[in-house]
């Protein structure tokens, strides 16, 4: 094994704090993308940088990058800065500071490959209701045309709010030019979710990013009053999406993955009326693609059969679909081993969660790492880990680096 | 049988068609108690009392009566003038504008009985939430306090909003006195519900009104990421909510009546996450009173269970609750009588709505007549009953008045 500068976790977890403290109000993080505290965020940001001598750029679709952003065979390090409202404090922070540690830790000894920073604009998604926006420019699966007119919650454009921030996003894929001479991407973050702090594991490798078929089933029958009309002739839609609910549920029993209907919404929706129509929403999670598309086979199976069970009528309408990522064999390989030699422990998991590195892994190789989220809880003021797990985590990533840096 | 003047059936139809054009707009009737179309139709009603030299007075709780209001062994034929928004033109209109006619056959020959007209206001509760407002105070069952603070969706009081139409909510209960002489209660109303129309009815005699169980289950689970939490780490408020509604609406196959879940409320309620917390309404109604006791424990039942087997907690807050009503025997009997003589057909039914008959019930004998409502649609603007259908009904409540008060 070839011996790397080791990272300074403490620094990473001071920065982190520092970051939370500059960026976060009692409700939580607040960096939501393209707007003042975002920009203080990589104010921030620069400052570290600046630190250690680094100077970063701003690219065709609002991603940072470190200068030189480019070299024969370089290691880009990286996630995002931006949060959702009331976020926390680690989401995409924690990579964006744990690769500062990694370039903090090379100042003085460069190492066999280039390195380089990305913090990837608009990974959230929670201002226009598209993630991954810098990331997919990067990565070729952005349509400007697309996405251009979707508006925020005071009615702005996509287009507009971006042009504010000197992004052209018609000329947003062009950072695919970035792409030369990359190699590799690496992504420090936390899971989002239970299993490690179930399983007691403080840092995995990440196989993969699940696919996500995520379509509504609108059921239409007879709104009529709750009183008068006889069980009979009731045309119940908001019995049919119940039910389809309940058998949605029963997929991931037969096929893997998860499947979670987390909106409903019942019309007229009063306790004196029977519902005349009903929104469901279906959002199935697997690994593969084929068991993924027997999901969605059988969760539009039993929107039809529950419909049919209660005279209504129902249509689907997609809404958003990835196909599942599978990161770099060779690379998760290496991490895997970095856990396994930092805590004894060889944990493998596939994120429920959609990451940058998911856009990324298209075009290059690309491997994650988790560190377990108390309660499984994200997206929120309370999203944490504690300073130990985080210091883990962050000297694994540095060693895992440090690895792929030097191979 | 007594002979009795003939109603005249074409003219309450021409009635009818002149209040909803004084008091509708393009998207319905708009008699919304205590408001100037409310008082508009009232006006109409006191033109049409007028041709016939009839006084009227308002009582303590703003009900119409006509003078004198009192008389040993008096009949009270009514109904209510006040509509839901955007609602039609003959739900309470129709029992209004009927007694008015069965007070013009009645000018030019006093019946046995004396014989009252009745406008109860606000039958609806669609301003405030609180239904059969006048009837309640007649009836002795209005608790003014519990529903003097009530607010409107202006956030107007419903205490200061009645004291702008001269009624003293603390009053209200005073016009009880009227029960004074007063000896029956008859009442047309349409049917909204579908039965009459599917049995090819147009005239019936109404029973009672079902009990009605109205209760509120809050189910609270955790919310959580839909990607990144596994089926069996899930405490999914929604899907126990769904599996509730589910076995509620099987009750009625066990107990008769009809159950209805038209209320589900998803938090956060996004497609995304797994729903933390749950609210589901549940309207039970049985014409039987220990049947609609045991539907109730079955919701109840049902939701423990449902909350158990997703990992949930849940609570119930009762919302609203009648005790089924039996109309008088003999009143019943004399009603289907007379559709049995105007249709050779006896055909009883109950209702699955409340009418101020149920609560004047409670302190006088009372009875009802239903004519079938197109499509089984009610409080909507295409609320119907043909022409042909209405006259039928008007013409046999007009000769079941005839005999209760010749009686």
């Amino acid at each position: 094994m070839t011996a790397h500068p080791a990272i300074d976790a403490d620094r990473v977890v001071a920065d982190l704090r520092e970051l939370a403290k500059r960026t976060s109000d009692e409700r939580g993080a607040q960096r939501l993308c393209w707007t003042d505290t975002w920009l203080e965020a990589r104010t921030f940001l620069r400052e570290l940088l600046a630190e250690i001598d680094v100077e970063s750029e701003i690219d065709e679709a609002g991603n940072l990058w470190t200068v030189p952003g480019t070299g024969a065979d370089c290691v880009t390090l990286g996630s995002h800065l931006d949060s959702v409202p009331d976020g926390g404090w680690l989401d995409g922070a924690l990579g964006v500071m744990a690769a500062v540690g990694v370039l903090r830790a090379h100042v003085d000894e460069a190492p066999a490959r280039p390195l380089v920073l990305v913090d990837w604009a608009d990974e959230e998604g929670a201002r226009f209701g598209y993630s991954l926006f810098g990331s997919s420019a990067f990565a070729g699966s952005l349509d400007p045309a697309a996405v251009a007119g979707l508006r925020d919650s005071e009615g702005k454009t996509m287009r507009d709010v971006l042009s504010d921030h000197d992004v052209d996003i018609d000329q947003a894929p062009e950072c695919a030019g970035r792409r030369e001479g990359l190699a590799a991407y690496l992504e420090l973050h936390i899971e989002q979710g239970p299993v490690m702090e179930t399983d007691g594991v403080t840092v995995a490798a990440v196989t993969g990013c699940q696919g996500i078929e995520r379509v509504r089933f609108s059921f239409k029958g007879q709104a009529a009053h709750a009183g008068t009309t006889p069980m009979a002739m009731r045309r119940d839609a908001g019995l049919a999406a119940a039910s389809c609910a309940t058998q949605v549920a029963a997929l991931p029993g037969v096929h893997g993955g998860v499947a979670t209907t987390g909106e409903l919404r019942l019309d007229p929706g009063i306790s004196t009326a029977v519902a005349g129509n009903a929104e469901l929403s279906c959002d199935l999670r697997n690994p593969d693609a084929e068991r993924l598309a027997s999901m969605l086979g059988g969760a539009s199976e039993a929107a039809r059969q529950s419909a049919d069970a209660h005279g209504c009528k129902v249509s689907e309408e997609p809404v958003f679909r990835i196909a599942p990522t599978s990161f770099d064999p060779g690379l998760v390989a290496t991490a895997t081993a970095a856990c396994q030699a930092a805590t004894g422990r060889s944990f493998e998991i596939t994120s429920g969660a959609l990451h940058d590195a998911a856009s990324v892994s298209r075009v290059m190789p690309a491997a994650m790492m988790f560190c377990p989220s108390r309660g499984g809880i994200s997206h929120a003021s309370v999203e944490d880990t504690s300073e130990d797990d985080l210091r883990v985590a962050i000297e694994c990533f540095g060693a895992f680096a440090g690895k792929v840096l030097a191979s």
